[in-house]
Parts: C-alpha cells; structure tokens; sequence
C-alpha cells in the first residue's frame, strides 16, 4: 500500500460510498452505506464512524492524512451542510466537525460538484488544465468553476451554482423558488419535465408516450439512439438552452474546456451536438471554436470519492 | 521620489494618459497626448516615446521597473491589441513588443478594464479583497473578475467581458454582431438609446424631449435628479437589466463587492437603487443580502494610470 493515504466520502442522496485513496488516485479500499434511515445526523456520523473505523485500523491510523467530503450543499469554508433539500437531515449540519471528533482525523467539506472537479483536476481530464468548468448533469446541474488553477469558492464558500443561472426569464419554477433556473431544463429531471410538458401538450408519435408515467431521461436516451424524432427534438431544446447559457460562462470566466459528467453526459454527442452548435451560434467572436467539450474521465462510480479525497491533499 | 516607480499608461479611444506612479500608488508626474492624427500605429508609438522618454529620464531609467499599459482590447497574454472598435488602428497590433523596443523597458498590457480592476484591488476600493467584480459604465460595459485573489484572464487572456453576455435574448442589436448583449442596455450609450427609443414610441412629458437629438447620460442624470418621471423610469429599467445580470454573476463566482466606475456610474443610487432591488429580487437565497455595492474609490482622471502602472508590481 502506497503511503500517505487519504479517505473520501461521498454523501448522496441515497448512499454514501467511501474509500481510501492513495496519491496516484487509486482506491484501494471502499465501501457504502445508505445515507437515510438514521434518526439524526448524529446517528449517521456514528454509524459512518463504525463502518470507517475498521478500514482506518486496518490502512493504519497515522497512514491516513485526512478525510475528504463531498456532500450537496456542502460549505468548503465552514466545514456545514446548509439547508440540502436532497439530504434527510434540516438546517445546518456542522459535518466536518462532527467526523472529526468521531474519527480524530482532519476532516475538510466541500459541494459535491466542487469534489468532483478536484478529483478532475487531480486524475481525470483537465489534469494540467488551469481554466476549465464541470458541468455535472445528474438530477440537478452542478458546476465547478477552475480559474488561475484554483476551484473558485467565492467570498462565501457558496460560488459555482451554475444551475441556478437564469436562463429562462420567467421560466419553469425550480425548487429554489425562483423561476427559470438551468437546471430545471438542462438535467436528468429536466428533460424528462421537458418530455412529459410536451407529451401533454402535443400529439407527436413517439415510443416514449408509453412511458409518459414513469420516464427518465435515460429512456429518452434510448429512443433518440433509435431514431426517435420526439426524443431528438428533446436533446435539441435542452442543448439549445445548455449551449445559449455556456456561451455567456464563456465571457466570464473563458474555461479552455468544460467537462461534462453525471446520467445525462452519458447521452455523448445526442446531447453536445446541439449544445455546442447553440453554443457557437450565440458566442462572442473572441471565443468561436475554441472551448473543448470533454466528457469525464473517471468512472462515475468513483468519481465522487476520489474527487472527495483529493481535498486531502 | 519614492523608488521603485512604474510607467502607466491608459489609451482610450481620443486620449492616451499616462504617468509615474510610485510604490504606494502616488502618481509624481502624468501627462497625456492625442490617441488619434497618427498614420499608423508604429507612428502612435514614436509620438508616445517621444512624449515619455523626457520623463524617464528625468525619473531616471533604472528606477523604473518596468511599464503597464491598458487599452481596449488588449490581451495579457499575447501584448497584442486586437481588432479594438474604438482604436484608429486595424488588425492586431503587437503594443507591447514596440513599446518595449522604443523604450528598452519591459511592458506588460492587459485590457482597460483588467487595469482599473488591478488598480482598485491595489490602491482603492477593493484593497484586501479577495473575490471581487469591477463594473466599468462607460461607453460599452467592462468588467474585471478576481477570485482566490487574482485577475480572471482566462485561458486565452479574454475573461471578463461582462458587457457582451447576452442579458436579453433577441434583444438590441450590438456592436459584436450579436443582440441583447448587456452593454447595449447597461452603459452611458446603452441609457441614451433606450431614452431614444422611448421618446420616439411615447408622448411622455419630459425635460429630455427637447434634447432629444444630443442626448447624454448625463443629461439622464441631471433630469432624474431633478425628479423627472421619465428620466428615473430610464434608470429603473436599466437597473432591472443590469441587476438581473448581476444575480446571474453571483452563483458563478460569488464576489463579496461590485464595484461600479466610470460615467454612468457616477448617477449614484439613482442607478444602484434599482439595480440592488432587482438583483436582490432574482437572487439564490444562499446569496440575498450579502453582496456590497460600491463606488470606486479611485479619481477617475487617475484610476486608468494607476491601474495601468499596478501591472507592473
């Protein structure tokens, strides 16, 4: 086992899948547990800590140079959870403390797609890169933002919402209680809220109709693979919307490349044509033809954990 | 004469301002000349030698470290000045490298509002920030990002032209070729055409009718503060465009300050007022009430040397 090494945890939704990493980003431990079922946060620390203490005996406590988390809502400066509408637990949860003082180990919290473009940045494409973006596209869109070779936090710790960019004045209602965010269209759940508004609303022949209960993007997916004239007019709206947003990142911050990672990246080329040609349709002259649209590097399942142990370092 | 000094020099569009700035921001000599009357760029830069190397010598060359230069699309990576719109020269000009060869000083250059964002995080408003956003209201919109404590320039040099996100889709016609990018709304010009919009739709009555064919910002300015409905109608809706745009800028990079500068932005609250309501109206939640709105505490006749001559620290 190759010294030092660090442990990564990714807090999801539903699981929370750990491991322990060494510097090269290989994983050479790992393991899950469900996230919910706990009656407080406390109670999840300590069954986090009984699943974690054996793996931390058995690496060698001084081994292990700290412990790394990703978790949705998650506040790099402050260490807390803040008001995370996918997670069980309500208010603020001061996570990185608690872990501490359970595991007596340096613990260090960020936003879990924050984890993920370090872990990018560390071992998956944009190792060397110096100005880039990840767009996650799961059930939500996150984003990190890389300027100057440093994940920006803000002033805050809270920099980095991309999907909560108004892209649509007015717009679809997002669960933030605003109107329009781009993570309301340009998402796993976006896509499918996209195909079910239109299923009710016209009359196209498609194959997902019979789905129209129980759709999921991937679904969609499947049917644009075959052809279906529905599901592909779905992956160009949705582009239309991602490539109009990414050309006004582009003025901003000027990335060499944005990466995309999470469920619906797996869709490739159904989902980037449109958004790159939307894209260089809407981008200043500066910028034509010269972002790189990358999809993620590392295998989705340890992406999240290496990404959280990568803040160790 | 505190040592070291720097040369800083700002070429705008009719004047180049330029002067010997000290360690603490002190300027000790400044002087300025025509931008314009020069055949061609190489004999722009024989006038401008000509005009400097008086007071280099007087400064005496070796106290001088080196110089900075801004102007409108000026690239830091390259030293280039390329396809500048308000600029008497064509194509890319290499400023830097000729500067250099006619004043055998080193030289660095970035676009204006890259130096008044370097000069306000130096010696004024911004000093000890470390996430911030410099607004430039002038003719166009400029803007300056810093995060982690450091200009964006992005990969290309090119980050930070705020002016040209797209604030309103479809929207007015711009310089660029595209439409609805915030410039066209939220500058001294932008205010000017939307009053001249609407004073050709509409029967308001309004001191600006009269002016109506040489209407200024300023006269803008001067008409809402003596209560003119219109007038202030003209600042509400480009404080709505404007703020609109900044609570999109804040789940990207999360500044703890805007800071505004130039002509439009010496209307004051007249402008900030609404700009701050609609802003604050369309904010993520994790961002309300946070962010500072500040003018620059730079003379304007000054800022652009300053920012200029910062460069070179």
């Amino acid at each position: 086992m190759t010294r030092p090494l660090a442990l990564g945890i990714d807090i999801g939704g539903t699981n929370t899948k750990y491991g322990i990493v060494n510097r090269r980003g290989e994983i050479v431990t790992k393991g899950s547990m469900p996230t919910t079922g706990h009656a407080t946060a406390h109670e999840y620390v300590n069954a986090l800590r009984d699943q974690l203490q054996p793996l931390i005996d058995e690496a060698g406590h001084g081994n292990i140079t700290g412990v790394g988390i990703g978790a949705p809502n998650g506040n790099f400066f402050t260490g807390e959870i803040a008001f995370a509408p996918n997670l069980p637990w309500r208010g603020v949860i001061p996570l990185a403390k608690m872990l501490n003082e359970a595991l007596h180990l340096p613990c260090t919290l960020t936003n879990d797609a924050n984890a993920a473009t370090i872990g990018e940045m560390m071992y998956g494409a944009a190792k060397g890169m110096n100005d880039f973006v990840l767009v996650t596209l799961g059930t939500g869109l996150g984003s990190g933002f890389v300027a100057n070779g440093k994940l920006i936090y803000g002033h805050d710790g809270f920099a980095g919402e991309l999907g909560h960019l108004i892209a649509v004045r007015d717009g679809r209602m997002c669960g933030c209680g605003r109107r329009g965010c781009l993570e309301t269209y340009c998402s796993a759940t976006g896509i499918v809220l996209t195909a079910k508004e239109w299923l009710a609303q016209r009359n196209d022949a498609t194959v997902l109709r019979e789905h129209a209960g129980h759709l999921t993007s991937h679904m969609i997916h499947e049917a644009a693979e075959q052809g279906d004239a529905f599901a592909l007019e779905l992956f160009e709206f949705t582009g239309k919307i991602l490539g109009q947003t990414l050309a006004d990142v582009m003025v901003i911050t000027s990335p060499e490349a944005f990466i995309f990672f999470g469920g619906l990246a797996r869709a490739g080329e159904l989902l980037l044509a449109p958004t790159r040609r939307h894209m260089e349709n809407n981008m200043l002259n500066v910028f034509k033809n010269k972002v790189a649209f990358i999809l993620s590097a590392l295998p989705d399942a340890d992406a999240a954990i290496l990404g959280a142990s990568a803040l160790v370092w």
